[in-house]
C-alpha cells in the first residue's frame, strides 16, 4: 500500500489529509506551522469551520496522520501531493515561491519510482513545465523516473469533505503513465474521479471555472448597474430571467478571496507573454468590471448623504461586513474591506461593523468599530443595502 | 369574451395567435402579407417547419383565425396583440418603423377601454414612452382610457407552441391597472404566466436573457481561442468543467439570427445615451469578441492551406452551412453567411455547401456550390471542423 504524503495542510490539505486516512492509508502531513502539526497530531482540527473535519482528525491525527513541519518524515512516502498556496502579486503575476519551496523540498526526498500530484491551482503548463523542472534539479532523476501529475483542488471553505466525496475531481498527468499511475491511488479515495488526457488540462478546467464565474458575477454587476440607471428592479427582473438556459449571477461590491479573482489574470498574462493581445479582452473586462465596483458603491454611499443633514465629513459610515465571504472570517482579496479603505482614502468618516471582528482586530486593520444602529449611514456589503438607521 | 387581435402572423405571432384560437377566442391576425393570410384562411400553415402549428392553423385558420391585411378588419377587436419586427441598424440602433406602423395603425382602430400588448422584443422603456405616444396621437385617446402591457415572446422556432404552454412567460402593464388587465386576459392561454411589477421590467427581462447568452457564447469563444493557443482540447475542458455551477457554452463562428446579437446593444446604445459610458464595457466585449470571430476562422482556414501542394489562390474553400442555426433556413445576421463573404473579399476561391439551399438559390447570394468531397479545404460552420477531403 502506498505511503502518502500531503503538502500543506491548510484548508485544501488537511480535509484530503482527512478522508485519505480515512480510507486506511498512512499520511505524513507536511506544513511549515509546527504548532499547528502537534494541534493535528493530538487529534484537534485546527479548522473547526470545517464540516466533518473534526471527527477525521480525531480519528486519525497522531495515529495514521502524522502531521509534521520537515520534509524529512515524508521521506518514507512514495505519493506526494502538493497543496500549498499560490499567491498574486500587485500587478497580477502567480508569485510561485511557496511553491517552488515545496517542490524543491520534495525534490530532495523524491525517489525513484515515486509518485507527484499538484492541487493548487496553476496556471495551464505550470506542472509539465516548471514544477517537473524543480523536481529534477533537486533529485537528480529524470522525468520518467518519477510521476508527477495535476489534479485540481475544487474544496469550498466549510464544504471541503464533502466535495471530496460528492463533487466530481479530474486528474490529468504529465505523461499518460503518469496519469494512469495517479488516477489508480486517487480512485482509492475520490468516489468520483475522472482522468483527462493531459496535466495541462486538468490545469485549465480548473482555471474556466475560475473564469466563468468571474466573467458572470461581471455581467450581474453591469445589469445591476443598468437596472438602476433605467430604475428598474434588478433582483425582481433577475428572477424571471433565470431558467434553465439562463443563470444570471448575483452583484456584489466585486469578487474577493484567493481563487476567483486571480485565475483570470492566469490566462490573460499567459496571453500576453505569447503577443495575443486580442485573446483575452473579456476576461480582462470582466475583473476591470468587478474590480472598479467598489468605485461605483463608494459614490452611490457619497450621494445618499445628501439626505442627511450633517457636514459630509461628520457622516459616520459604517461599512458592514468587510470579509471577503459572509459568514467566513477571511480578508484575502475582500472587496469589502477594500471599499471601507477607498472611503477613508476619499476623507469620509468611515467606521465598519463585523459580527466576526472585535473591536481590537478591527484596530489592527486601521479600523474603527461602530454599531450599525449608531451610524448615520450604513451600507451591508452582502445584501448591497444603504440604511440610514437614524432616519427609521 | 374578448376578441383578440394578433399584429402580425409572422414565427412568433401565428403560433400564439393558434393558441389563443384553441382556446375559444375569436382571432384576428393582421399581417401585411395577403398571400399568407389566404393561405391561413384555408386552414393551410405557411411555416411548416414550426411543430403541432399544421394542427392548430387546420382546425382554426378561416373559422376563429381571420387572416387579413387590413387594420380595419379588426375594428372589432378590443384587445391587440403585437408582435412584429424589430430591426437594427447599420450602427446598431433599433430600427423602429415597422413597430411604428403597426402601432400607428392599431391606434386608429382603438377604443375607449381596448388593451394593447407588445410582445416583440425592445430595448426598456419603449412600450411606455414611444409605444404609448403613438397610440395616444393617432386614436387620439390618452393612456388610461386605453390599457397597454409588455409581455416578451420567448419563441424558439420550431418549438413556439411548446414553449407558449411550458415554458414560464412575463406580463408588465405600464401601469397597475394596465398590467392587471393584460394578465388576466393572458392567463386564459398562457399556463405559466407571471406579472411582474412594469412593462419596462418586462422588457428588461426579455433583454437581459439575450446579454447573458451572448456574453457567455463570448467567453465560450475566448475560452476557445486560449484552448487552441495552449494546445488544449476545448471540448474535453469544458466537458469536465461544467456542472451545477459552471455552464460554459458552446464556441462559435459567432452569434446569429434576429434575437441574441441585437439585445447588447439595446442596452449599450442606451447607456451611451445617457453618458455612462462605463456601464456596459462586457456587453460591448462580449458583442466584439463575437463579431470578430469570423477573422479568427478565416485566419484559421487561410493557414490551413499550408499543408495543401497548391497556389493559395487556387485552394478550393468549402464553407459549409450558412445560416445561422443548423437546420433553419435563415441567414439574419448569419455569421456563417459572413464568414464565407469575408473569405470573398479577401480573394480566396471560395464555394459553399448548405442541404437547405440550392445552386440558384446561392447564386442569388453570389455564392458557388460545392460538394464538400470536391474541395481542397471544407469548414463546417457547425462542427468548427476543418477538413481536407481529398487528403483522406
Amino acid at each position: 500500500m502506498h505511503k502518502i504524503a500531503v503538502i500543506g495542510l491548510g484548508k485544501a490539505g488537511l480535509p484530503i489529509a482527512g478522508v485519505i486516512a480515512k480510507h486506511g492509508f498512512e499520511v505524513t502531513g507536511v506544513d511549515i506551522d509546527e504548532r499547528k502539526c502537534d494541534i493535528i497530531n493530538r487529534g484537534m482540527n485546527p479548522i473547526p469551520d470545517e464540516q466533518g473535519l473534526d471527527e477525521l482528525i480525531k480519528n486519525h491525527g497522531g495515529k495514521n496522520i502524522f502531521a509534521t513541519a520537515k520534509y524529512e518524515d515524508a521521506r518514507d512516502c512514495d505519493f506526494f501531493i502538493v497543496i500549498v498556496p499560490l499567491f498574486i502579486d500587485k500587478v497580477h503575476n502567480p508569485d510561485f515561491s511557496i511553491l517552488e519551496d515545496a517542490f524543491r523540498n520534495v525534490g530532495k526526498i523524491l525517489k525513484n519510482g515515486d509518485c507527484v500530484v499538484l492541487e493548487t491551482t496553476v496556471p495551464p503548463g505550470t506542472t509539465e513545465t516548471v514544477v517537473r523542472e524543480w523536481l529534477e534539479e533537486e533529485s537528480g532523476l529524470k522525468f520518467g523516473e518519477f510521476y508527477l501529475a495535476y489534479s485540481p483542488e475544487r474544496i469550498m471553505t466549510g464544504f471541503s469533505i464533502s466535495r471530496l466525496r460528492d463533487f466530481p475531481k479530474v486528474i490529468g498527468g504529465v505523461d499518460e503513465r503518469s496519469g494512469n499511475m495517479a488516477f489508480e491511488v486517487y480512485e482509492k479515495f475520490i468516489p468520483k474521479l475522472h482522468k483527462v488526457s493531459s496535466a495541462r488540462t486538468a490545469e485549465f478546467i480548473k482555471v474556466i471555472e475560475g473564469c466563468y464565474r468571474d466573467v458572470n458575477i461581471a455581467l450581474a454587476n453591469e445589469l445591476f448597474k443598468i437596472a438602476g440607471e433605467l430604475e428598474i428592479d434588478f433582483y425582481e427582473a433577475r428572477d424571471y430571467a433565470n431558467h434553465q438556459y439562463c443563470n444570471i449571477h448575483l452583484p456584489s461590491t466585486g469578487v474577493g478571496g484567493h481563487c476567483i479573482p486571480f485565475y483570470p489574470w492566469f490566462l490573460i498574462r499567459e496571453m500576453e507573454r505569447r503577443g495575443k493581445y486580442d485573446h483575452s479582452n473579456l476576461l480582462r473586462t470582466g475583473r476591470e468590471t468587478n474590480d472598479l465596483m467598489i468605485n461605483y458603491w463608494a459614490e452611490k454611499i457619497i450621494l445618499e448623504c445628501l439626505g442627511i443633514n450633517k457636514f459630509l465629513g461628520e457622516v459616520k459610515v459604517c461599512i458592514k461586513g468587510i470579509t471577503y465571504r459572509k459568514g467566513i472570517k477571511e480578508l484575502i482579496n475582500s472587496m469589502n474591506l477594500a471599499l471601507a479603505y477607498l472611503l477613508v482614502k476619499k476623507g469620509l468618516n468611515v467606521f465598519v461593523y463585523d459580527e466576526l471582528f472585535t473591536e481590537d482586530e478591527l484596530k489592527k486593520l486601521d479600523l474603527r468599530l461602530i454599531e450599525p444602529k449608531d451610524a448615520d449611514l450604513v451600507f451591508d456589503c452582502f445584501t448591497l443595502r444603504l440604511e440610514l438607521p437614524k432616519k427609521s
